[in-house]
């Protein structure tokens, strides 16, 4: 039977664990997530939150391919960083220490190494996966991809490897301003203005010196103006995206872009690129992390 | 006696309440300030806040000239903004519906106006009393004045008039990075680095479109640098207040200048501006705001 469960791919978000139960083949066969209420804080937890998870699962398979943030220094086991210019498939795995000996079944982990970059400081741990499997289904592709997210990577990827890349707290300036800050009174929790969009990330993008000046400019207008709550939640986002856009500009000018992304959190980086005349080849981060997993898992079936 | 308590004078802001017990002649009695846990939400609530900080004074006085944030919508009592350009001296003073019949004493309110702009959208409520304080010391001082704080303002005051301001972000910028971003791991809550502020101010003063990826860098100098927290925290203030200065650039460009605020807030800024060649006035933030409602008093008073 090709569509037995054979193992277990994991992908571990800051906040939200993914699995998905795989045939030896690769095919999906079944998917979970959890959203814990904390973040764990020992292995022991993360271990109890896994088991938990993948429950039944794991009478059948103890063997787990996994990315991201459980690979962190504060996370499950701290997996080096591997600094680029170095190749992305197939993905570097570390085998972790996992389960007391009494614990059955043992696990079977392995943690994909993320990628750091010496200057400037940066780093990445889950996107590495995604691009190694946005390459795994586009053999030979050269460019630029961007990764929209809570931190937004944009990376140069040249004949397989990641040459170069950069982290923007966009996604998480966003969150910060629209839930915490004085400006959340104003901005909807949901909603969306097309035009208010264009309009203010059009403002930024030529313009980025600007940016601080004009984020207050949303309270004002809910004070005097009655500025509709969407409306004010779109040009926000237009602000900062645009002085994303307008800060990594050397990525994206004149490059083949691809991006990797969630409708939802990548419709704006399209909008915004078109709107500069760039067009993406587009692509599903989930598919694309389910894909770099397998070829990690690929490289561990045939080593 | 001259140096009986008069009457009283209060900055209620966003976090605190600062009460002055005043002599007739303006003299400075006694201060109390306190913090409650969370904003009051009624007139009530403000009111009860407000008798159980003055307590024993208002034996002697219900007399009170206040500015800030009990003037807001969501205040003691919503007092209109006047629009700009206006005088700022003498005050604009709204008498307060307060006290239910039986409570004693009878607390007569007085509220000194916020300042609003139609274009850009823009709104004050507490700066604009220093503002009028500073101008009662400096009597036909024109130029621009800078009051440093979570929504730092920049005011062009031209023949006792404010003719327009800008608010910045910044402060709460600082607050939102620094305390609940992701950058919180690596930067510290206090302590200092004048070399790491300077380098930072410099950064994106000249390329403000630089910010948005500059953040992340603070991150991975972390974990990968060791990078020092108090450098750290330098840094990320010289990263925002240089994009600050970026874009107010034509408030302090050849201008006359004046900075109020406590010597906390106002330093990075007079370190900054002094990078560019600014000189500037310095006034401490609790003298302005004391001096102004000393103004509205003597208008009240003269009334």
């Amino acid at each position: 039977m090709s569509h037995d469960l054979d193992w277990i791919a994991a992908d571990w978000g800051s906040t939200r664990l993914r699995l998905w139960a795989m045939a030896a083949d690769g095919t999906r066969l079944a998917e979970r997530s959890s959203q814990p209420e904390r973040a764990p804080r020992t292995p022991a937890e993360f271990e109890t939150i896994l088991r938990a998870l993948a429950g039944d699962w794991l009478e059948r398979t103890g063997t787990i391919v996994a990315c991201g943030m459980l690979g962190a220094r504060e996370g499950w086991v701290e997996v080096p960083y591997r600094p680029v210019p170095c190749a992305v498939t197939p993905a570097a795995l570390t085998r972790a220490p996992v389960a007391a000996a009494d614990t059955r079944p043992t696990l079977s982990l392995h943690v994909v190494s993320g990628l750091s970059q010496a200057t400037p400081p940066d780093v990445m741990r889950g996107e590495e996966t995604q691009i190694a499997g946005f390459l795994a289904k586009n053999d030979g592709w050269d460019g630029v991809i961007c990764l929209p997210g809570t931190h937004t990577k944009w990376a140069h990827v040249s004949a397989g490897e990641v040459v170069s890349f950069q982290t923007f707290m966009t996604g998480e300036l966003f969150a910060l301003l629209s839930e915490q800050s004085v400006l959340r009174h104003g901005v909807a929790e949901a909603g969306w203005d097309a035009d208010a969009f264009a309009d203010a990330l059009s403002d930024t993008i030529s313009r980025p010196e600007k940016l601080a000046g004009k984020l207050f400019a949303l309270r004002g207008g809910h004070l005097l103006d009655d500025l509709d709550p969407a409306t004010a939640r779109a040009r926000l986002s237009g602000l900062l995206i645009g002085a994303e856009l307008a800060a990594a500009k050397p990525y994206w000018l004149g490059q083949n872009m691809a991006l990797i992304g969630s409708d939802t959190v990548a419709h704006p980086y399209a909008e915004g690129l078109a709107a500069q005349g760039v067009t993406v080849l587009r692509a599903d981060a989930d598919d694309m992390t389910l894909a770099g997993l397998r070829a990690a898992h690929a490289q561990l079936a045939g080593a």
